[in-house]
């Protein structure tokens, strides 16, 4: 949608709200559907080629609009989450359908899915430690449970780990800053001989620091093996697996309790959209259901109902599936595979011309839009080069450590990014180390 | 704003965007500002008197556009946190200001309030016993620890127990459904001679089923004697306490901890916008602080700086308080005010005409928008009535139990609710009680 129809839309969008607001008194206070009734009237899939914005429009009308706010934004968050799981060529456990045990669910971060993942986790294996061993008190079963994640790991799952108030211990990396199963499986034997309980490791799927991936075809059976609840988090590269091409990296999914990536980094979607699908909503559900009577409705023990309050922190809800249904149908799979593999090979063109520039190395394996890089030489050096880009505000990069050295990431991740742009970045970065490395050569 | 306006400005904002899309390159990729920049450039406190909409938008070109996504959201969040204080006559300890050592945060829901503030509070309990028996392990602590809340507090508080592993309590209410000083001592002491560790009570100010009140004035002073976290859950009645009238009802704040109330309930905020206040933001932020590299900035120890990703489980955050923003300006505090005022006036006009009428009974002394009451008779009688009403779809009303009884809840809440409204829905109210009265007596 360019300028002039967004404009055009913006301002259609408008009266519909309008309208909608001057003659609600002609509509009902209560939708006057069956459960599960929104299910049946759309397709079962998203659409290869994208629609036009009168098709979707024509279909808040027919769909949402008897739905009114409950129950069409739980049934098409439910319905969303499936379009996207067959998407990624989720294994059809973690899929609802109309009979499944598992499903998906937006939550607002990718910390708040794996707080979820980690919290269901520990219920699961109190619960289960419980039933071998009836006399252990939970607390003591608690303070027994060890969660694992790679070194690598965002620091939201170290915080999880604080607030469900169980031990989390760092798992090494591999030289390509991967997990691998074998140094897992030692900490885990370690673990158990010295009485602890591993149950909980949280794979990542692409790493903050340079997109790495842990090995989850090892991890997943050892993890399924040792009765350990596998949560991938996937935040950034999860995108990616809509394309044939990089699906691949999702290989191992099969073996986990839970996954989790946000449409809002990379799929056109705007904060907050993080979707995260289980293979048994038993487990999540499980862990915290309470049912006050003022939150009692019909039809919610008929098994058509997917009760989202159950499945995350807060109680109230957006209508956050409306977006994924617009973007999903405006771009089109076709269209939204096209915009991740641009990236790629935009990241791929900086990485080409940083390999050319001596003064520069790469630092990690380009996979899919970013570019770990540095210039040879001291930390300072490069900690100089980033204050100076940062300062100017042409271009924005966050730096990370790997192997405890201070590293550029370039990230490509704009919607409206081209191949220019990405040359006159780099154009920039090269004119600024001239500058920087002569003003820090003058200041050492 | 009438709907005319709405579409006037409505389609002027779709323009602004577009243009903005549009304009973007020519824009800094970072801001150019100094941290704490936004503060002196907005007044102090929300005006009395509504303001035009030119106006505010003139100040979101002069304050929020330099000033980008960040800082422009975390600086105009800590400042509306603070106004809107200022409106509740918050003590000074709770406003954040330049030196203090409190302030105020958006979360989504109250759930997430509760949860960030039990787990605060248990972290300081942990910490605290530490201090004074080093030997102790933390699960052994936190194993101790005991919760208390109202027995008609809102689930979510139970829930934020289980989540943090921790024993919670219900506390029994007086004839007020009001719980006392009195009640939680007994309880304290009990647990404390057991060798429980009391740690964190949740006040409740406007129960969910009948909005009652909790004494915080003597239960303030003794959280503060036993060392226990005092929570103020306010989230329906918080809106009232902009009135001066009204204001009473929170006297004892002053005793607590911290204390969250949802303006997106009551106060013509859209969903989500719960805010919520600490006295000590080191309490909260100490909790969870973790800093990897890539989340570090310049200025990140000044002082100067509200780090809100430390304040609630979700990293990533929205522009909400732009919502506050532009409510307290479009509408000023004495609108807000009418608009309150107008919901309370309403309320007693509904508890008048079911007073009038001998079928029916009010069954919770009526305080704010919230009227309880129940056709005199069985719990069955009832609940075919409000079966009926929903039904029929023209009014929506949500069940509770008190004291064992189903009860009908009127609660007065929608924006463009008029008199006639109310008189509509009583009249509906009568008309059905007749047919499902006789209905009821042919079926049993």
């Amino acid at each position: 949608m360019d300028a002039a129809e967004f404009r055009r839309r913006g301002k259609e969008m408008v009266d519909f709200v309008a309208d909608y607001l001057e003659n609600i008194e002609h509509r009902r206070v209560y939708p006057d559907v069956e459960p599960g009734y929104l299910r049946s009237m759309i397709p079962s899939e998203a659409p290869l080629e994208p629609e036009s914005y009168e098709d979707v429009l024509k279909d808040v009308d027919r769909v949402i609009m008897p739905g009114a706010a409950s129950p069409a934004c739980t049934e098409l968050e439910t319905v969303m989450l499936d379009w996207l799981g067959k998407m990624l060529q989720l294994p059809e456990d973690f899929l609802a359908g109309t009979k499944g045990q598992g499903g998906g669910v937006i939550q607002g971060t990718a910390s708040e899915a794996t707080l979820m993942a980690l919290l269901a986790a520990r219920c699961k294996a109190v619960k289960c430690v419980h039933e071998s061993d009836p006399q252990r008190s939970e607390a003591d079963i608690i303070s027994k449970l060890i969660a694992y994640t790679s070194e690598e790991a965002h620091s939201s799952v170290e915080r999880a780990g604080l607030i469900g108030g169980v031990g989390i211990r760092m798992v090494a990396t591999d030289e390509h800053f991967s997990v691998r199963a074998e140094t897992l499986e030692k900490m885990v034997a370690e673990d158990k001989a010295a009485g602890f309980i591993p149950f909980f490791f949280c794979a990542t799927l692409g790493t903050t620091p340079s997109c790495a991936f842990d090995k989850i075809t090892e991890l997943g059976p050892l993890c399924n093996a040792e009765n350990i609840w596998m949560h991938i988090d996937a935040a950034y590269a999860g995108s990616s697996f809509i394309c044939p091409e990089f699906r691949p990296l999702l290989d191992g999914v099969e073996f986990a309790d839970s996954f989790n990536f946000n449409p809002h980094k990379w799929l056109l979607v705007n904060f907050d959209c993080s979707a995260m699908w289980v293979k048994k909503r038993t487990d999540l559900i499980g862990a915290f259901k309470l049912d006050p009577v003022y939150l009692k409705y019909d039809n919610q023990e008929s098994g058509l109902v997917t009760d989202y309050r159950h499945w995350g922190i807060p109680l109230g809800r957006r209508f956050r599936s409306l977006k994924l249904w617009f973007v999903f149908r405006m771009y089109g799979q076709s269209g939204l595979q096209a915009y991740i593999r641009k990236h790629v090979e935009l990241a791929k063109v900086f990485e080409t011309m940083v390999k050319k520039d001596k003064r520069f190395e790469i630092c990690a394996e380009v996979v899919l839009g970013l570019v770990c890089f540095r210039l040879k030489g001291s930390d300072e050096l490069n900690e100089a080069l980033l204050k100076e880009m940062t300062h100017l505000g042409r271009i924005h990069l966050v730096p990370c450590k790997l192997r405890g050295r201070f590293v550029l990431r370039f990230a490509v991740c704009g919607r409206t990014t081209e191949l220019r742009h990405v040359q006159e970045a780099w154009t920039h970065i090269t004119e600024l180390q001239h500058a920087a490395s002569r003003e820090f050569h003058t200041m050492w």
